[in-house]
């Protein structure tokens, strides 16, 4: 019932994480029949966006391409950060958290996904080698595990502290426990069972 | 701590209806991360959406610019529909809805609006010019208001029909009644109202 080319863009917007049809069509009809200045600035910004955004070149953090044509995100360009300190996380959205927390005086490596054997993603799909070498250039002395407490971020940690221990390598995971502000009653078993765990002295 | 560009598309996203800052940001970061592709087509077909789809010249509903320069809409250009027959809506989701339910053999008029006089909308911002123009243009003989049984769309309905009165045309509202499937218990009273004032003979 739609023209062919709304139908696509439905299709389009469709694929959007968390977005189904009828959302997707709720913004293309937004679009069309009263905001037709937003769908034109969003187009060009989108068009725009793979030329001037990349993964940042060190840590893969995004980046706007700077006018030496490198893409190197704010954290990366910034000298006050301790480059001998490395927060490992598995997503961009992840690494925006740790520094909302401000509690991270160090850089980042976003990992950009996390072991998965059901979704067939082995140790080879990790990008390990990179890891290494940022490893060896920075002269990284302490690497935080701020991958998920999750199956799979478990077990990620669990292999990056594998693959890195003899390097003299200071190596932590975050710890694991009851959030600021939850119930101990409402905590389940395995969030309340790591929180006494990780017990630290008074 | 985001490049200033995908703050700004950001924003651009937020703007669509039911889009927070947080999915927007979610939006961003899946298509900045590893969908480039997906960014580019969106961005492309945005961009091109506002010279080749526009609202349909006659009826409002949306339509392609065609060889000719003209938006007519898939509705107002099969010649099988009754012309004399006109479905007025107000938004071009509601005529996508009946057009769906495959019980209207005729044509639509998109009001755009509903009369709302807390938000500054009275008779003279609705298009009821156009809609007089189309009406004798057409030779229409039957009108069936099928604005939402909202206060506001009620106060059009009724605003329309005294408008229209006089002027020799069957002029029907659509029934308001319990939805197909719905529970004679859990209905609200104006609903279950409407459904005994609508009865009709068996």
């Amino acid at each position: 019932m739609l023209p062919p080319r709304l139908t696509r863009l439905i299709d389009l917007f469709a694929r959007l994480p968390g977005v189904g049809e009828k959302t997707a069509q709720r913004f293309v009809l937004w679009l069309v029949s009263e905001h037709g200045e937003v769908a034109r600035e969003l187009g060009t910004a989108l068009s725009e966006l793979g030329t001037l955004v990349r993964p940042c070149e060190r840590c893969g953090n995004v980046a706007e391409v700077g006018e030496d044509k490198h893409a190197l995100c704010s954290v990366c360009r910034d000298n006050r950060r301790d480059p001998s300190v490395l927060c490992i996380v598995a997503r961009v959205q992840d690494l925006l958290a740790v520094e909302r927390s401000g509690a991270m005086r160090g850089r980042y490596f976003v990992l950009g996904r996390l072991l998965s054997p059901l979704d067939g993603i082995g140790p080879d799909e990790l990008p390990l080698p990179r890891l290494m070498e940022r490893i060896v250039a920075d002269g990284v002395r302490e690497v935080i595990l701020a991958t998920p407490p999750s199956v799979d971020g478990e077990a990620t940690a669990l292999l990056l502290a594998r693959e890195l221990a003899g390097r003299n390598l200071s190596l932590t995971r975050i710890a694991s426990g009851v959030p600021h502000g939850g119930d101990i009653e409402f905590a389940d078993q395995i969030t309340l069972g790591r929180a006494i765990d990780g017990r630290r002295p008074v």
